[in-house]
């Protein structure tokens, strides 16, 4: 492919006109969408007017004035439409870490006698690590596997199975109808992270008749920088689901001021402290923006623009760089590898290519659809083979910076 | 007093420069800033900047190049300074609920053997509502006990007492340092709420020796609505405290991604998931502003503020208003009592005063000692006898209205 080829897929690019809705800082390349998205054009205005009128001039009014008494579920029902879920199936809350405690703790109560949670091992970490948390103080068992042990590893005692459809590293995706179904027929539940899916893939939940998810609001719904995370429980699981972090404001009655917890009906249960407002406004209009966008074409556009990145760097032959995600079922992310990688990644960012690195030897690009050109990526690859040619990363203040996370 | 004499005070009141660092909508006189603290002026520029020039431009660099990564440990120690703590004790994270969750969990971790976890029935309820979520799934149990059979109910199976400083309805304050050596010569551990002191009230952790502590960000530290909470663990705590929140950015090696947990060193051990940078940032401006007020007068003022509240109520003798507030040992706002004060407090909204209703009986005002003048509580003491007086709020409108929150 040349570059005209590239401008030409652009050209004809039915998700083009998103690209300006985009703050796109000149001369970045920004293929870290993955890690935090890039900031929507409309955010800034939308944080400042929650900033300025509404806690600045309406004040504590603003609870019912302003809907935020209500932004954990209207957010929770526009993420809702992104991911398969119904009306009533998704709120705002916390962040992931504290959702996967949430909801695997909700397990475990919806699996009484069960005592054992599966995940996967060198999966993204934190998924694992709440996991430890919940266990060390509840009795529970958790059991890292690699994914071929996975499934054939559910049995009687699995309260539980948590995944994340994407591998953060690799790319690799999961089946989710099938791991879903799979997992539901030993008895346990499907707990799943859509951290690295939602906004960029199609994920349909109600189809894969799936029971528990939770997902992050920073990455491809471009939330900003530590956004509010989601959680979803299938309705036929609220009534029964006990939550650990039994807060005020997911009491029936919060205003009651009774001391003696009772849950909410449906969703809102699951919400515990105050609604962290400013950043709900501001993964409000990520997720607004998001709804505009065609699922399908979103999720096309990703893949093709790895592809294109992965066939031009393989074209130009790049010494020592390998592959190290699938060519198919992957996410919006890729994977290379190479001996230098966190010298290259820097290197990269010094010309404006922001990916970032994973230990021990993996360059990871994003490749978030709305505000990425194909010709972008094409440079993208053309500055990686340069880069690693001409060992331009082969400088010591590329190997001893601080990592860009 | 005349409206004279209360001028008088605010013209030679050392905080009076303060009020021009707050936006003051035109016609409010704003008493419920301790349910949601009132905009510092500087704070909507430090939210913008951090938008549209960290997140925007410099992206996901910025978790190293703006300081984002060392957010919770930066403003943790700021917050530090308003509470008597030192260096390392303190870190911004989650919600004053989540953190409760975190805590509570956390001394039953430091005092093995002991299932008891003991609470205030009648105060703030979450601090209820978490230990019971806690208990549900660790077998830990809760005792919910009056004010006067508290401390003598601490026994050798109790690990924590959980207490609101100061008491959300009627601003009662213990006494911290006699309750927290009372605690613990009992063998257990005192976790203080201090939601309604922090930014407001003389705060001297260290010098009462505590254990624990939470409290929110939103209402006297001006941190917007729902503003990152924070937590605090003595260091002598620190190294033997476990968290059942074990994320991955309270890890020793956040980025080594290794399968098991492993708590970071010191205070960071309690940070869980992603850093929430917008709350950070804003909750940052509100806790500089206050670093900048000498400690003893912002008390001092506040409770002079309620103090002539209270007595410019009583000197005109509004009929069926009681005082449930005591006139000694307060926090910085004041219950009064009417059959009709949900209706009494809407109908002062209505005539730009605002403070709130809690459930039965009670109307709460609030005295945030940076952002309100003499003068105006004056006027507010003016306004309630008139509509009081007038049946002002006798109207279908002010009984019906949405509940202020």
């Amino acid at each position: 492919m040349t570059r005209e080829d590239a401008a030409a897929l652009d050209a004809a690019d039915p998700l083009g006109a998103f690209r300006d809705r985009f703050v796109r800082p000149p001369g970045v390349i920004y293929l870290d969408g993955n890690s935090l998205g890039a900031l929507p054009r409309a955010t800034a205005e939308r944080v400042a007017d929650v900033v300025s009128r509404a806690w600045g001039e309406d004040l504590i009014r603003s609870w019912n004035r302003n809907g935020w008494m209500d932004a954990p579920e209207r957010v929770g029902d526009k993420i809702a439409r992104l991911i398969g879920a119904a009306a009533g199936e998704v709120v705002v809350a916390d962040s992931t870490s504290v959702n996967l405690f949430r909801l695997a703790a909700g397990a475990l109560s919806l699996r009484p006698g069960r005592r054992t949670l599966i995940a996967e091992a060198g999966s993204f970490p934190t998924d694992g690590y709440m996991l430890q948390g919940l266990a060390e103080f509840t009795g529970a068992r958790v059991r890292l596997l690699p994914p071929q042990e996975l499934l054939g590893a559910v049995d009687a005692d699995t309260a539980a199975v948590v995944l994340v459809d994407v591998h953060y590293k690799s790319g690799a995706r999961w089946d989710l109808a099938a791991v879903t179904r799979a997992v539901q027929q030993a008895g346990a539940l499907m707990l799943w992270d859509l951290s690295h899916s939602v906004g960029a893939l199609q994920v349909d939940l109600g189809a894969a008749g799936a029971d528990l998810a939770v997902g992050c609001g920073y990455k491809h719904l471009n939330g900003g920088p530590g956004a509010p995370a989601f959680l979803y429980v299938a309705r036929r699981h609220q009534a029964a689901i006990r939550s650990p972090l039994t807060g005020w404001m997911g009491h029936a009655e919060p205003f009651a001021f009774v001391d003696d917890y009772a849950p909410a009906a449906g969703i809102r249960a699951q919400v515990c402290g105050t609604p962290p407002i400013l950043g709900l406004a501001a993964l409000e209009a990520g997720v607004d923006l998001h709804l505009e966008a065609d699922r399908a074409a979103v999720e096309a556009k990703g893949i093709a623009l790895g592809d294109l990145f992965i066939a031009e760097v393989e074209r130009r032959g790049v010494e020592g760089v390998g592959l190290a995600s699938p060519r198919r079922d992957r996410g919006l992310h890729v994977a290379l590898t190479h001996p230098d990688g966190y010298a290259i990644v820097q290197a990269l960012a010094a010309r404006g290519v922001i990916g970032d690195f994973r230990a021990p030897d993996v360059m990871r690009f994003g490749f978030a659809p709305l505000p990425l050109s194909f010709a972008e990526v094409w440079d993208a690859a053309r500055i990686l083979a340069e880069v690693v040619e001409t060992r331009a990363y082969d400088d010591e203040a590329f190997r001893t910076r601080a990592a860009v996370t």
